[in-house]
């Protein structure tokens, strides 16, 4: 998508590591016009998939989730994401590691609003090694409900949550497709 | 508003202690329709205010948020919560306590997004005891902006966050508010 790969380009920066800090238009200060476009071009995507449900992860995911979610016409769910639990009897849960921050939590959706007949659409800000959509994967598993798609705004190519979902099976797009960092700038891929 | 007040009377489930559970249309399970009309709302309200940004805190504000920044035209910035920080000199931050969960976080947001010339516009989905309004009022007073005023979706007008805000002297907007809890239902405000 070109205005995203354009704001990337002009508004991003690259952390040692590689670490492609987008914070003010996606994950901390948010453009909502972009927010409302990326919505609308997910939506566009997945229009014929019959998706009843948008699932993410707070917090990042929330503001492109909830413009997807309003485009398609369907309720929007974010897990939660805190400490182990103990009562969870009704939760689905599912652990996730943060490599950013290294460490483990739950993450939950309530069994209320999931049931057998969803097909849901997974959103979220960034795909890196793909933790947070294998774990609403893990959660779609339980509730025996089907995922229909991934949708990511920004995914790095090169790590391993791209092939998460592709060897998954599940459909995936990604706005933006980061193929490499090199010298301090962002390589997209081609396709 | 009526739809949301008869949104709350439908869906919402009032549990011991007064608190009032709206997650799934609210703060867990999101009505995107719904979060676009109440952004609408907001955004009429404070049409006149002279708004550059509108700020909440993540996760439950993030929805209003967006859909109220996107029918202003401003960027939206979601405070993080986190446990106290050491490396904190590029980041306003400010002390928080939730009643519900018995905890101190900090919240916290970069400096680069705020400077003096700004009026902000506070968005949050609950005004209970205001921790979060306070947290984000210490936040503009050490960033030296304006706040031009606080938009909760729900309040509870007996708690003691309606009065800190009044005393501010910051227009407040409730798109609903709650007088009462009474025998399992709810009393909303007259005004």
């Amino acid at each position: 998508m070109k205005i995203l790969e354009d704001r990337i380009r002009q508004d991003g920066t690259i952390l040692p590591g590689n670490v492609l800090k987008v914070d003010n238009f996606l994950n901390h200060q948010v453009d909502p016009q972009l927010m409302d476009q990326l919505g609308t071009e997910f939506a566009r995507q997945f229009a014929d998939a019959g998706i009843t449900k948008v699932l993410t992860v707070e917090s990042s995911g929330i503001a492109p989730a909830v413009m997807t979610a309003l485009h398609l016409g369907v309720p929007m769910i974010f897990a939660r994401k805190h400490k182990s639990l103990t009562l969870t009897d009704h939760l689905y849960t599912a652990k996730v590691y943060s490599y950013t921050k290294q460490v483990n939590n739950d993450i939950s959706i309530d069994r209320r609003f999931l049931d057998p007949n969803d097909k849901v659409l997974i959103i979220d800000d960034f795909l890196a090694n793909g933790q947070a959509v294998q774990g609403l994967f893990d959660i779609a598993r339980d509730a025996q409900i089907e995922v229909a798609g991934v949708g990511v705004v920004i995914e790095k190519r090169f790590q391993k949550g791209h092939q998460l979902v592709v060897d998954a099976g599940v459909p995936l797009v990604a706005l933006a497709s980061i193929a490499a960092f090199e010298n301090g700038t962002v390589t997209f891929a081609q396709d």
